[in-house]
């Protein structure tokens, strides 16, 4: 145990980040882990990543929720229980002192205790933490023009070989998908499955807007919070929404399409492909629920205070 | 840098293995990656893995063959030329002084050189290699009786949304198979893609014996240099021998089954699911074909002498 909260808080040394490894408190230059942890050599681990607006983390218990599920499914039993790492991830943001934050937890299969063993259950997993300064997936410049989206040609794995409602770092598909976009230029992917049903891109869920109603893909993709948060937005202001299989072609020939993530929140896209939609420009239904979401989160919706003393034990 | 190889070699520190990590010779204790790597949180790495025998490396350049071939389809570039990752390994297996050992070396992403940026192409790809004493895929003990192997109800991720001849640490489906196979209290596991067609298991590739020929997949499964080897050393031997497809139930009726991989070698199966093959013991073409792989491996055969003087410089 090296537990930085129990001594005087440095703050330059977490001034790039905090993070919580081997249970102690570390600078994120520490924040490592083995090249023989099967965290890393099988990328058996889940993961999941809040954010921290104004002082407060945005829905954190479903953040919580979420992971806990994911390990669940994976049989993931790290030592900390679930009211210890959410003290974590306060003093990690406390450490940093940021208001404004990317929040980070996973929890790793770790190696086995015993030489030789290669059961699963034999390993020691292990929870760590961080947080960073906010990351956006798609820059506040791209946001503000609209992000270009490009349709992959590679297929997403389907859920049928790994279940896309865990959150992990599996992401091979979607980096091929990137390479292609990032080839022709445009901003992000989305990827679509091998029957030509919507999927997600990396790091994100898709909504399609088409005749004033909005719709998400009811398969092969993650279970998103800031979906979730799209979807409510969508009842408090009387838009038509539905989760759903989505067609490509229906993509395709969308009013308007935007983005879901943690790390960006509602991102609307301009173009798809080689169409361009809405005179290039962010469409209205995206854009009134892209400040919906903000204007919500200054009025403190979802929010959870960031526990700051933490930092001055 | 920090080139320990430049210094007294200090064998004590790296009696538990050596690496390469961020340009320097560590102990296995510091050969981490950064939880921010993409190489982590995107699963974005490919590696090989080559043993060491009586002192000799087995087929080292069908590794880097292969390792260079996987690093060139996922566009990753280390600094390292393949000359000079060559001496890595050597240098690494050196430190150590071990006769017999796991040589893995590896190639992620790393983190965007631009601040902000989400560009695969603004990334400083590194390299990273390590030896450790031998591992196996099967205990000894299991290998002498006969491993006992589950069939998967999760099909392998498809070739189309992952080239699985590029060795890759997204084990998620492969996990899941083995979650499986222990819980029945199998050994290990091997999965069938989506149309049942037999693929591979968590870290090797499947033969199967059918009177008197031997068989092994033409689809969904590594290039494996294990396998190559067994294919000439059928050759040598007289065995018809085919990469084709397999359905399952082939594998299922089969008379005999062997893994082979480079971490235990050609590896003999007793049960299948809940088949008991050749009195619950390793069949006698199986058995052949593993002692005519390390016969031959005693006769120098594919063998790089380590260069044990670069512990010594």
């Amino acid at each position: 145990m090296n537990d930085v909260s129990l001594a005087p808080p440095d703050n330059a040394r977490f001034a790039g980040g905090a993070a919580y490894a081997r249970g102690g408190f570390v600078p994120m230059a520490e924040a490592t882990i083995s090249v023989l942890d099967w965290g890393f050599t099988r990328s058996d681990v889940t993961y999941d990543v809040v954010h921290v607006r104004h002082g407060g983390f945005f829905r954190l218990e479903d953040h919580l929720d979420r992971f806990s599920t994911s390990m669940r499914k994976r049989r993931l039993a790290p030592p900390e229980d679930r009211a210890r790492m959410e003290e974590i991830l306060h003093q990690c943001v406390a450490l940093t002192g940021l208001r404004d934050a990317y929040v980070a937890m996973l929890c790793a299969r770790g190696r086995p205790r015993v030489g030789g063993s290669r059961k699963l259950s034999d390993c020691d997993n292990h929870f760590m933490a961080y947080a960073i300064p906010w990351i956006d997936v798609l820059t506040p410049e791209v946001q503000e023009r609209g992000g270009h989206l490009w349709i992959a040609s590679v297929p997403r794995i389907p859920d049928a070989s790994f279940d896309p409602t865990i959150k992990n770092y599996m992401w091979g598909d979607l980096t091929t998908g990137l390479m292609e976009a990032q080839d022709e230029g445009y901003d992000t992917v989305v990827l679509c499955d091998a029957a030509g049903l919507l999927t997600e891109g990396p790091g994100f869920n898709v909504f399609v807007v088409k005749d004033g109603r909005v719709s998400t893909p009811a398969h092969g993709s993650l279970g998103g919070i800031t979906k979730k948060s799209v979807l409510e937005l969508c009842a408090m202001e009387g838009i038509p929404a539905a989760v759903e299989d989505i067609p490509r072609a229906l993509l395709e020939d969308a009013d308007e399409v935007f983005l879901a993530t943690t790390a960006g929140g509602v991102m609307p896209i301009s173009r798809v492909g080689k169409r361009i939609m809405g005179n290039d420009r962010p469409g209205p239904l995206s854009s009134r629920l892209k400040d919906a979401y903000w204007r919500k989160h200054a009025e403190g919706w979802h929010s959870t205070p960031v526990r700051y003393e933490l930092a001055m034990p």
